[in-house]
């Protein structure tokens, strides 16, 4: 016999499906949510589905967008000479939220990962090589994580694109601002004597 | 500008109202679910929904349940003279995690906390008050958190129900103190049980 009701159980196991979240801190999630008004669990509820089906891809950049073009691609104020490659739309967020930079973006929707049986077929490169290809792109910055698999993708967009007449630079990597040297880890100080400056 | 379409802006705020979960981490879980499909996305959804409609409190116990009665409450192989206290429906899962108690629940939905501004008027102890009035119970098991609000409700529990004859008792220290009946393990639980003495 389960201890909760059925559809309190179903519900439990829905938020025990996504990442980070185990059965206890669902059933915690759950109860907190069973304690609200009718009203904030239908708009909840309601809004689940709306993220899903007003949301679409952005026919340029891939990020999600409520209209086909999204914002940022329809903005005439940003360089559409500059475009950055990022895996995942919380990366567009990020690089946002820092005001520096004005160009497009490109969103991957994942990398590519032997590991993760992620081929270059399952993220949105030939969206990326059209775009490239239709010109008018002067700088390609790969800003993909500096892990294995975001190191992969950036490598294996940069020969993708070398066809075309078209820089590709990628981000630099090294000690995060306010971080110490004590506590940096071997690759990122590798990376950051990699890349030194003069001064 | 948001960063994000504003259906998928307004579902990272729903899931940011949960308990624990930051914006990040809201985000987060909000392109993990965009990242399923449709359908998964309707049925957790309708699952929200349907975890309230289809759930009343059970007139006896206050548990959630489906039914009127709930199946605890209905079950005559269990102790009908035996009543345990807890303050929420996930202590009531957790001790009979334990298949040590056989007697019935209630379920006071939440303790009397002035810190937190919840006073008797604000749990179920009319209801408690009413059932036990009504006879047939020969031991009341105060199960609530070994914390100040717990044992705050428990010793008000326990002078509310002096007039009436039935033994009062505690769950024993098994449990460490500031610790909770959700997250103790089933031997604790056991050792809590065995332990109680009368209040």
């Amino acid at each position: 016999m389960s201890i909760y009701p059925r559809p309190v159980e179903e519900l439990i196991d829905c938020f025990a499906r996504l990442p980070g979240i185990g059965r206890k801190g669902a059933a915690r999630l759950v109860f907190h949510l069973l304690g609200r008004s009718d009203e904030d669990i239908r708009v909840f509820a309601e809004t689940m589905i709306a993220a899903r089906e007003q949301t679409v891809f952005c026919r340029d950049c891939q990020n999600l967008s409520e209209l086909e073009r999204c914002p940022l691609c329809e903005n005439t104020g940003r360089d559409h000479t500059l475009l950055c490659v990022v895996a995942e739309p919380r990366d567009v967020a990020a690089i946002e939220r820092c005001r520096e930079y004005k160009g497009l973006y490109h969103v991957l929707h994942g990398v590519i990962s032997p590991t993760r049986q992620k081929s270059p077929d399952d993220i949105r490169l030939k969206e990326l090589l059209e775009r490239v290809g239709g010109g008018g792109f002067a700088e390609v910055i790969l800003a993909t994580n500096p892990d294995t698999d975001g190191d992969t993708t950036a490598l294996y967009i940069a020969r993708m694109l070398r066809p075309f007449e078209v820089k590709v630079t990628r981000l630099a990597y090294g000690l995060p601002m306010g971080g110490h040297v004590e506590h940096a880890d071997e690759l990122t100080i590798m990376r950051a004597l990699d890349g030194r400056r003069e001064v």
